[in-house]
This record gives structure tokens, sequence and C-alpha cells, in this order.
């Protein structure tokens, strides 16, 4: 479908100018410049010949198919232009002209009116608003960029054209090379996802880069990503991540951005590998983009400096990577080799004065052993260094090897044709070794992400349509939560435990209720109109006799009519007073982006004032689940602390899995909390106490 | 005492060579090639004339005084140089010559016999194993570094030489000038802290840089510091941080690392701005050599692309500073003067096509704005964009501003001229938003720190006597425990509150003592030889009644005999007991490079199982124990929780002052815990309930 974004036959510029001061001017000569090999049509109905080539007042005066329409005139004449297009049957257009959604209302109207006519007419659309469109294979530069960079492995999209110019800027320096960039503007049709998954399936690129600020179908492009990311790496940046970084994101491109906990669990989910700057980034890409794959964490570095070695060193650690501890066989050799005073350890120094041939050696024998799955090659320019040489010799080892070579030769004069060298045998430099370490670290995580079993929800449990029956009796009452005993039916049609429990609608039958669930008992008021029964005091534990159940009852429902006046009030609930448990707490949020964020805490406190919860977007996977658990900082207190045992893990997963199960067959709840669930030892399962639920109105 | 090193009148190069491929050629080259214009010595016995200066057999053949000598010869020959040195009277000697402490044990040995040397004449050394000395005032270039870097604001030292000969390299091409440059190598005599001390003083530093590995004397250091830091930043990156970092620190200079914590601590006690990587350590550094401090947190940004203004956005509320809030006129006026779809707010977008004057109004009416402290400039190379231009106005604006300016100008080869344009103006760049924001991040931090009043300890308690006579006793019984009624001793001495308590010898005793404390109350088995009471079942807590005591009594005492055979068993301690507070713990360990390190956290599974604990180096200020309190992540706890009153925080505060000046006035004082400390609610103090404290031996 967007095979003629990139490899077209045949290109219309419409608003293609002589003036070369103009855009349009150098859209056209950018595609002619990066040598285009088909058909170039100017449109412009003042012109008769630009660049060399014939004008046509409209695209519809052009007598042979047109594959690809960029626009570039001022916004109103844009939908004429664009219906030109849809007549002349152009199935893909580029609007680089600005002036739509991001120019506030009216532009918003505009915009509407463009995704009307593409839908009419069957086209694609990248823009409006953006940069244009490059394939450097083609070769296609359909951007008003200031050159075309070099061609490579690496795909780039971006949410904003600006950056997008710093970018191919970069590029044209050398040692970043691109197969596609695409300048994604408002995204009025084509999006991160539409490339994702045409790029899922490009051969051409190894890597995939996104600058994002906001994404428009959350689910879909976890779902796509998902299924990318199993074969190849894609790395983002996200920005307008805080408060202020949200604000900004909206005056620029209208977009809302989703809360950064969202996006954080999005991404993971997807695969996606996150950078926390431009330049990690761009660091992190020239590894996948290539090197091979690293298939372990288990890294060797060869350096000629003490110093930087160390530097290495923490920073792998830091990442939670491994130095590899040689085997005896590698030290053996290395000792017979270097000079008496080289460390033969990892780091393994081979000395200042080490020269190509040295180096050369060093990196063969730490590279072949088994032990090792990665290697950073750190030069220092020294007095005897010999720069371009060794940088061959890192060159020539790395192209034999299938592990993973990332060049560290720091400075910048002495340097810098070592540097050309390195990137001519494809191994990319990284001027600090702290940033090779970090490079190899995303390396380790994709290689995590990408073993995952493909994740497929589960199939509807069957007795969803008791529950629906039950929101449908919600609803038609006009409420939008539901009381205790509603939420105890919901929690045992997903399979939830949850404590005996029966509605008392008098003191005597709550008495009676008592008597046979057993002392002690919990009591709470029952009413749909009441959502924080203990902020109106509710709620009573620890009842240990028809005396204290009788109390509770006459007081909770005097109370709860005074605080609360005008109130339903159906009783009290008595319910089995359940204790022994770690009480942990599982909650759903809708996420304008992504929509069902589940979230995962120890109850009180730590959610409450330590703020200790993992986030994932539901619909995810057992593995998924148990991930979460394992995130929270206060996770040590779920796995026993002071000899007590570990609280049932399993039991937690299957109730998250549960929780991911109801919110996804039931977009109508928006919000939910079953605050707590009584966590019991491993092996004794778990039961949700109180569940709190909202559907929409 | 150190002046000779940077400004010497006449050099004498001990091991001057005339072939090129030695470093006692490279040596002479570069002191000659630098232009020093005192007077060389070349000393080399086998030669007449090197590089057309008259050569010597000894320094003791050189008529005039010598103030540096520079000893670059093989290790054996080093001493009686060294001695020759100390017999012609140079006060500073530089040695290059590796084959000393980095060399093993033997090496060991030949360093201690040059200190023994250097002392005997009262010489000061750098080195040995080092690159050398730079002053790029004087000019002087006693390295073997291929060449001189320019001169600029920043002082460099490093233990590392090898870092220092990549970090010339990256001067040499530019955009980094130097005051001074030392490569500390082994440091025999000349450490870190003489270099602090004395570049605090020296006003061609504006900012001085430490790559270290190791601090010899940590109290000593961070006392430096703490002064120097007062009125210059001091930027720092400490590596061997993590367990294989420091693994590869002690087989490379043999320094014994301190742990993490404890030089995040003193780092941080010591104003000392840490930097994590490389890149990192020269973004700071550049910022505080170029431009003026940064006076408050709120930030402003002009960009002419949105997406890097969200990136600098994120990144600048990520560490915590403001993006600032223009004044109504600046944000009128920028709506004046800006087409209509420029953002006026902050970031100020002026737009894709902005040219120069654009800008310059721009940056001139947010920097003249009082609510904006710094500025970031954000530039992509767009299609009309004027690159130089701008960045002329940029170092105008910056240049007649108090407040710090700093760079972003995205890409590489379109904006190589602007960059340089902006260093002429003395404006740092980046070429990335979030290092402009992280720089600016650290002179934010470096204010506060500067901002500290100067902390001085408090003079010894007259307590003391009572307490040494205490240790005295202890040690001379061959203890290095105390036991409980000691430590309440101690305790008291030193102003802590504690729980009414007294030893009981019999069952009796007990009982007597309970009912005059009144109940509850705690038990504890009291024994010199037994640390971890809970561990033998030696502690009950809520005993109501005399047969409780009773029952305990003879339970605790059977119990402790069993489970520590031979132990010395004295009775039991009768105790209040407390509750209704908030437990934590304080504690100390000595830190092998620091010294006393004081931990703070709150009891319990805070610090076991979640190892949320604060630490700071002894002796601390006030201030700092507040901030050590505030650090902790479950802080909130301590504020109160769910309706709770807040912790009493000047009693916690009192409590680790009390504890700082404790393990200062005793070094003696190997370990020792308060756990714990039970903390009431706001001016209701604290009660210290129980104590370990272990002497040394």
């Amino acid at each position: 479908m967007l095979d003629t974004f990139f490899k077209p036959q045949s290109v219309a510029v419409i608003g293609a100018s002589r003036d070369p001061e103009k855009l349009g001017y150098a859209v056209l000569f950018n595609i002619q410049d990066a040598g285009f090999e088909g058909t170039i049509y100017p449109v412009n109905p003042k012109a008769d010949e630009i660049l060399g080539l014939e004008a046509h007042a409209s695209v519809l005066d052009i007598a042979d198919p047109v594959d690809l329409a960029v626009i570039v005139i001022p916004y109103p004449y844009v939908p004429d232009a664009l219906k030109e297009c849809g007549q002349k049957g152009i199935p893909t257009v580029v609007i680089i002209s600005a002036g739509f959604r991001e120019a506030g209302r009216e532009g918003l109207e505009r915009e509407r009116e463009l995704i009307d006519i593409a839908e009419e007419y069957d086209m694609r659309l990248i823009g409006p608003n953006c940069l244009g469109v490059i394939d450097t294979d083609t070769p296609l530069n359909a951007t008003f960029a200031a050159g075309m960079p070099p061609g490579g492995p690496m795909a780039f999209m971006s949410q904003s054209g600006a950056l997008g110019t710093a970018v191919l800027d970069m590029a044209m320096a050398g040692r970043i090379g691109f197969s596609k960039f695409v300048s994604l503007g408002n995204k009025a049709d084509v999006s991160e996802i539409d490339l994702l998954e045409a790029w899922g399936e490009d051969e051409a690129s190894r890597v995939i880069l996104i600058y994002v600020e906001g994404v428009p179908d959350g689910q879909k492009f976890i779902k796509v990503a998902r299924r990318v990311t199993r074969h190849k790496p894609v790395v983002a940046i996200k920005s307008g991540v805080t408060a202020s970084g949200s604000r900004a994101v909206s005056s620029h491109t209208g977009s809302l951005a989703g809360s950064e906990a969202a996006y954080k669990a999005a991404f993971r989910q997807a695969g996606i590998i996150r950078a926390s700057s431009m330049e990690a980034l761009f660091d992190f890409s020239r590894a996948f983009a290539y090197q091979p794959l690293l298939q372990g964490d288990r890294i060797g570095i060869v350096t000629n400096a003490g110093g930087p070695g160390i530097l290495a060193t923490d920073a792998l650690e830091h990442a939670g990577m491994e130095i590899a501890r040689l085997s005896s066989e590698t030290t053996q050799s290395l000792t017979d080799y270097l000079p008496g005073a080289a460390s033969v350890g990892n780091p393994v120094d081979v000395l200042g004065d080490a020269l190509a041939d040295r180096y050369e050696r060093a990196i063969e024998l730490v590279l072949n052993d088994p032990k090792v799955d990665g290697l950073i090659v750190i030069v220092t320019p020294q007095a005897m260094t010999e720069i371009e040489k060794t940088a061959r010799a890192v060159g020539r080892m790395a192209q034999e090897s299938d592990k993973p070579v990332l060049g560290c030769f720091m400075g910048e004069a002495r340097i810098a044709a070592g540097v050309d060298v390195l990137w001519e045998h494809g191994v990319p430099n990284y001027p600090f070794p702290e940033r090779a370490a970090a490079s190899l670290a995303a390396m380790r995580d994709y290689r995590c992400e990408r073993g995952r079993p493909v994740f497929e929800p589960e199939p509807t449990q069957e007795c969803v349509p008791v529950v629906r029956d039950l929101f449908d009796r919600v609803r038609a009452e006009g409420r939008v939560s539901i009381g205790d005993s509603e939420a105890w039916e919901v929690l045992k049609c997903y399979g939830f435990t949850v404590p005996e429990s029966r509605l008392a609608e008098t003191a005597e039958d709550a008495i009676e209720i008592a008597e046979e669930i057993g002392y002690p008992v919990v009591m709470k008021i029952a009413s749909p109109d009441i959502l924080h029964k203990t902020d109106v005091g509710g709620v009573k534990l620890d009842l240990r006799s028809a005396e204290d159940v009788r109390d509770a009852f006459d007081l909770m429902v005097y109370r709860a009519g005074r605080y609360v006046p005008g109130a339903q009030i159906w009783g009290c609930q008595v319910q089995q007073m359940v204790a022994n448990g770690r009480e942990v707490l599982l909650g759903m949020n809708r996420d304008p982006q992504f929509g069902p964020l589940v979230a995962f805490g120890l109850g009180g406190i730590y959610v409450e004032a330590l703020k200790d919860v993992a986030f994932r977007v539901a619909p995810f996977s057992r593995e998924e689940a148990g991930e979460m658990i394992r995130e929270i900082r206060s996770y040590a207190l779920l796995e026993g602390v002071r000899g007590e045992p570990p609280a049932d893990h399993e039991a937690m997963v299957d109730a998250l899995l549960r929780i991911s199960r109801l919110v996804t067959d039931f977009p109508e709840i928006v919000e939910l909390d079953i605050n707590p669930l009584m966590v019991f030892e491993e092996g004794k399962g778990a039961m949700a106490i109180d569940m709190r639920l909202i559907l929409s109105s």
C-alpha cells in the first residue's frame, strides 16, 4: 500500500517553482539532484518549464499515470489540488504545506477535509506540515532538506520535521546512513503504525528509528510493534514526557500526549528500545544497524589505557551487563603474547606503547573466546599509537566475527582518520566508553525482548454474558458504580476467590449471617451511592459478637444516611474476616492513548505514600504480569523478609491476567481497583477483599 | 609551594634524548615547541647538545639554579637522579618514568624510596608513571603528549595519563581550552588535594576538572574541596564505582577504591559536581568555564523547531529545573514582533523560516526578562536558516548578558561554521538539547552548593572523658563490644534520651525493677558476648505482669547459656517499653578512604529489604543531617501518611549530629548501630532504644 511513497515510477511536484528561495524549487531540485530515475512532472499553471522539465497546469493534464504527488502550495489551494490527485488516480500523496491542524481549530477543519478527500479517492497521505520523504535506494529525495543523506540500514521516522533537518545534516557529515527517512508531520493519514508495518518487512532497513510525540492508536501501535520487534530492532525517543514537555507538545502539533507511565509500559510491551536522548537514539541505532546482534551479556574490553577501561567497566556494570571472565586458554595466550606489565584480565590492557599488531592479536584472542559475547576496543592516542593501522585491524576482526564490536577511539584531531577507517568497516565509534557500553546494553535489552514468545490474548470467557447483564442492569438504573455484592459477582465470574459475604437488611439478619460465617466478621455499609465507605465510617473490622454486629449495623446505617443524604441504603454486607496475607492493589485506569492501563503495587503506604506502582497496558501476557510484580521496588516484601514465606506469586499473576481480561472484555469499565487483594503464602492463593468499579456513563 | 611546577624560571629534562622515538625527546621538544621562555637544560651524560641546547651530564653540573626537573629515564636510575635533584636544591620534580607502585610489590618499594628522598631534600613530586604537566599561560608543556592544547579557563587533573592524551587531543581540535593540565600518575607525593588547594587560588582557572580513581586522604579531601567549591566549581568523574570497576582500579594503579556510597556522600558534602560520564565532565565544565553562573532555576528556550524544544523541556524538568514562565511584557513584545504562527510561550518557537534578526530579537526579549535565569538557543539547519549570522547574534547577546546562554545548534556539516562562531564568543555548543539541559542543571547544583554556609565541626564535648574511661575499661577487659547499660551511658553522655532501664541479676530483682518502672516492660539478655540478642531468643517485649517477667528471665538466661556456651551472663536488662513512635536506624561504618560513614534509614524492612538508606561522611553539618533524612525514598512516612502527624525532624537531626560527634571524637569506634531510634511526633523528641557498638581491637 505504501510502496509508491518510496519506489514510485513517476512523481508530480504540485507547486514546483523556478524561484530558488521557494520550497517548491527545493523539492523539485532534490528529486532531480538525488538521481531519481523515473519521470518527474512539475505542476505549476504559471510556468512552461522548470529545471529543464516540462511543467503542467494540473496533474489532470499529465497523460501518463502518476504514482506519487508532492504538494507544496499554500494551504487554501491544497484541497482542490488533492481532489485532482484523486481524479487522476494517484495512490500516494505527500503534503508538505503547513496551515492545518497545527494552526488551530480552522486548520483542524481544513485537515479533516483532506482526510475526507483521501478516503473518497482511496489515497494515502503523508503530512501535511512535513519535510517529505526520502528513499536512498530508489533513489528518491522528495523533501526540501539541504541534500541527500548517505545510504545505509537505518530507517528513520520523525514527527518533527525540523529535527529531521538536523538529523539529515548529521548524516551528511558521514557515519550515519539511512535507507528511508519520513517526516510524518500532522499524521492526517499515515502514522508511525503504518510505517512500522511497512518497514518491518523492508529488507533495506535493519533498524527502525522513531522520534514520536504522541501515538494515534495505542493498542494498535503496541500490536504492530510487538510483531515487528520480534525480528527487527526499533529504537524510539518519546518527547513530551514531563508536565511542561507535554504542554509544549500540545501547542506544537496538537497531539494529546499520553501519560509517561503509559508510554513506559507500552514501549516495553511493544519490545521497543527506548532512548532517553537524541544522542542515545543514534548511538543505539548505529550499533544495531552495523553490527551483529549481541547474543549474551558478557563483554570483553581491550584498551591501551587503564582509566577508560575502568569507565567502560563501570558503565557496563551499571547497566547490568557482565564483564566477561576470560577462559584460562585466552588468559594464558594473552600472558604468552603481551608484555609482562600488561593486564590479561578483563579489561585487557595492552599498554600505552601498543602498536596495531598487539591490538590485533589481543582482539583476536578475546573475540574468539567462547566466554565473550561482545567487545569494546578502546584506543587513546598515545605517543606511539598507530591510529589508522589499529582501526584497520579492529575493522578486519569485526568483519570476521559474528559478535558485535564497538570502537571507542578517544580524542578528536589525531583519531579522526581512524574513526573513518572504522566506519568503512562498519564499526561504529563512540567517543567515550560510557556511550559504547550503553549501546551494548541496548542490544542486550533487545535480545531479551526478541526472545519472548509472541503474545496472543486469550479468547473471551464464557461467563461474560453474566457480567454484561449485570452492567446493563446497573446502567439501566442510572448508576455508574457497582455495589459490593455486584462486585463480587463480577470477580467470581472472572475466577477470583472472594470472602464469604452476604447482605443483611436488618441488624437481626446481620447477626444471623455472622453466626453462620463465624466470628470475627467485617461489616460494610451497602449502598451504590457511597464509593469511599471508610470516609463515612462505613467499615467495621474484627466484630466478635452479636452485640458488636448489632452496634455496627445501627451505627453505620445511621451515619451513612447522615453523611450522604438521600443515599440509597441496602443495608450492610456481613463478610468473613480475612487476615494473614500481604495486601496488594490491582487497579486500572483508561489512558487516552493506550486504553486500559493496569497498575500493581503493595497496598497501603507503599502505593499511597511511596508511589511504588508498576504499570502495563492490557491485554498483557502471563510473563508480562510476572515482570510487573517483580518490577516494584518493594518486591522484596513479597518474596518474604525476616523468615516470612514468599507470597503466592502465581496467584498474583492470575489475578493480573483476570483483570487484563475483564477490562479488555468490557471497554465500558473506566476505572477499577481491587484493594486489597489479600495474597497468602505460596500455594495458598489470594482473595479479593474489596473492589471499586466505575462504568462509563 | 607548587608554583615552580607551573611557572618555573628554568627546567631540567633528565633523560633528554636526540632520538625522536624516545619520550625524553618528546618532552624536551614539547617544552621548546610550546615557547617556554625560561632556561631549558637537557640532562644526558651521553650527549653534548640536544635540539640546539647544551646538554649536561647531571643536574649537579648546571651552574644556575633549576626550578623544575622532569625525569624520563628507566626506573632503576630514577632514585639517584632524584637524589641529585635534591642536592642541587630543585624544589619540584615531575617523574614521568614508570615501573613503580603500578608494577607490583617491588615497584611499591622503589616508590617508597622516592618518597623518602623527596622528604629528605624537601622536594615536591608529581608522578611517577605520569604524562607530565602543562601550563598554557607560562607557557610550559612538560609532557610527552602530541602537542599543546589551546589556553582557556579549565584546569584538569587526571589520575590516568592515557585518558589525558585523549583529552588533550580533543582540546587540540578546538572548543576546549586549558589553563593547567596535570597527569598525577601514582601520586607518590602531590595528589588531588594539593592541586585543589593550589588551583582554588589560581586566577587563570575558572573551573577545576578531576578524573579520579581513588582519593588518598578522604577527610582532608572533603575539607579542602569544601573550601575551594565555595568560590570555584569543581567537576569530577570518579571511576571504579561498581564492583568490577573497583577490581579494575586495583589492578591498575593499586589504589584502594572507596565504596560508592562513601564517594557519593563525600563528593556531595565537598560541593563537588559529579559527572556520570566523560562527556558530561566536559559538557558541564564548558558551561562553568565560559558562561556566567546560573542564578536561579528558570530557563528560557528559543528554538526554530518544536521537537527539539520539547526535548529540552523534558530534559530540564527531568533534572528538576523550571521552564521559565515569561512575564506578560515579554510575551506581549514577542507577540508583537513574531509572526502569528510562532509560539510565544516558553519554549519560544520562532518558526522554521526564522532568520538571524528574528532570533536576535527573541533572544534579547527572553534574556532580559527578569523571570528568566538562563537560556538555551536551539537552531536546526532548515532551508532558510542563517547559521553563522544567527551564531553571531547569539554570541553578542550572550556577551552582553550576565545570565548563562548555551547553544544547541543541531546537525553537523551545515552548522559547523556556526559552532565556531559561538565558540569565538565563548558560548559552548551542545549537539543535542538534553546535554545543554544537563549542563544547566549542573550549574544549578553548583549554585545550591555554593550558597551553603561553610561548615565548621563543633568542638569536642566536655563529657568525652567519661566515655573515654568507659572504652578504656571495656578494652582492658579484652572486649570490643559493649553491653546495654554501657551503651546507654555513652548515649546519655552525648545527649540522647534512653528508656528507663536497669540490670536485674535475678528474677526477683527483675520483678522489683519492673514494678518500679511500671508495666509493660521489655527484657533483654545482658551479656557482653551476645551481639544479636534476638537470634538467641534474648529479647521479650510487652511483659505485663510479675509472672511474665519471671518466665522471661528464666527462659532467656537458660537459652543464652545453651546457644552461646561459655558466654558471660550478667542477667537481664529490664526496660521501659516505648511505643507509638516511628523506628529509624542510625548507623556508622568506617570507610577505608573517608572514615566514618554515617547511615540513616527507616527501621525494619525499609533498611533490610528495601535498602533505603542515606549516607554522609562525619563530621557533617546540621543542614547536611537534614538533607540526609529527606533523601531516603520513604521520607513520606516520616512526614506522616494517612493523617499521622509528622515525626520529630529536629530530634532526628540532633541524633545524627550526636552520632557524627561521637564517631569523630572516638576513632576507635569501628561500627555502631542505634536500632531503633524511636522518633515521636513533632516536638516530642526521640529515644534511643538499642545500640550496638564495636571498638577496634
